[in-house]
């Protein structure tokens, strides 16, 4: 029974971290709210492969990661950026940009849902790491301005809905007999992450974050230009034969 | 093409009001709030009639459904009434019940989504039923004592994973001819919402809700009470004939 509930327990606690998250910033705090949806992304991680792990996957634990990813990765890191830096906006931008990135997350947790991927890739960033990107994003109010924000914002939810092919490091399971020491790891984790201040913490892990968002960005973009040198090489090809 | 979208877009309507209504309760207008909530009700109530009517149901559009209304229904009225009557309690209390109402009402929803109901009837108090109590009983909070909020708040938490019995009134169709009123009755009802004055709007749905609310629960009390009954009568039976 343990067993079984097991996964469902981590989806239910990363659920948690996202509320926590968004009382977190309702009452000032910002960089500690980052650093409840950064834990909710390592037990994002861990729910699916404790569960294949374990061989008790099911169609209620897909239900409900999804159900959670939308609060703790939608949601939560929406509302960090709208109290940190869209509440001086105009309401008609700022609400509709906080909305647009958890409606965006919930395109693609339905699309994921209901469509077979390619293997080894995701179709579309992922809402964790367009969440993670976001809320950590958020802790470089004073440094970045508002529109480019507000820009980078409507890019993450584009990229989440986008066909951009994004590495999908799932199959990177843990092995049966290491299943016990997933706990261990984590509940360490959250001990380190709760001990650095968390706006460095926060700060730190934007970076691989934000480069794993461009990378699929890079990669779309290159292909994207080697289909437009090789449509144009045909062309000159054509050009030549007709000559 | 819209005509396959048109659901969704009521989908996503329902979404966008519930992040309005976080963003409306941050800024202090908790009555407003729970009218987006209200008025998100009344979407969710359309999207599905509207799928059926125009025989676009998909999985997707389900998805989104359960998407949206744990945002709408879950998180929204948990966040009206943190800021409104649980922000002055000790965290451990405010925080834990803050999260558990969106818990089961995930919990919900991802039971719902998988498996097969008795027809005619839900399974626990519907999500965005609980949630529409939730935001407008929050509203009431000058007259309740912030305890009774709490402990309300767990019993509309534990209805929704609950095996009690509600009326479910999704087989009360739209005709197919009687489409295209749906957005002008919906339009109607938006502009009486935001002419009426929030607050009394509000209070004035608590009623039918809570009624609902409690209805389930009454009934399952006296199935309850007579199986009691029933079982008692059988060992004065089994009493007698041992005599």
């Amino acid at each position: 029974m343990i067993t079984k509930s097991l996964p469902s327990i981590f989806t239910i606690g990363n659920l948690f971290l996202g509320i926590v998250s968004i009382i977190l910033v309702f009452n000032g705090n910002a960089p500690l709210a980052a650093v409840m949806v950064i834990i909710a992304m390592l037990l994002d991680g861990v729910d699916g492969r404790v569960a294949r792990a374990l061989n008790v996957q099911s169609e209620f634990g897909k239900e409900l990661d999804s159900l959670s990813d939308v609060i703790s990765f939608g949601v939560a890191p929406a509302f960090i950026i709208y109290v940190v830096a869209f509440q001086e906006l105009a309401p008609a931008a700022g609400w509709i940009v906080t909305a647009l990135f958890p409606i965006c997350g919930a395109l693609r947790l339905a699309r994921f849902n209901v469509i077979s991927g390619t293997p080894g890739y995701f179709i579309g960033l992922p809402i964790p790491a367009a969440g993670g990107v976001l809320c950590t994003m958020a802790l470089f109010q004073e440094n970045i301005h508002n529109i480019a924000l507000l820009l980078a914002t409507i890019v993450l939810s584009l990229l989440m809905v986008s066909n951009v092919k994004y590495p999908n490091f799932k199959k990177v399971g843990i092995p049966k007999a290491a299943i016990w020491v997933v706990p261990i790891i984590v509940i360490i984790a959250i001990v380190i992450a709760l001990n650095a201040s968390p706006d460095t913490l926060s700060k730190l892990i934007f970076v691989p974050l934000l480069i794993y968002a461009l990378y699929g960005l890079k990669k779309n973009v290159d292909t994207l230009f080697r289909r437009r040198r090789k449509q144009q090489s045909e062309d000159v090809d054509a050009v030549e034969q007709q000559l």
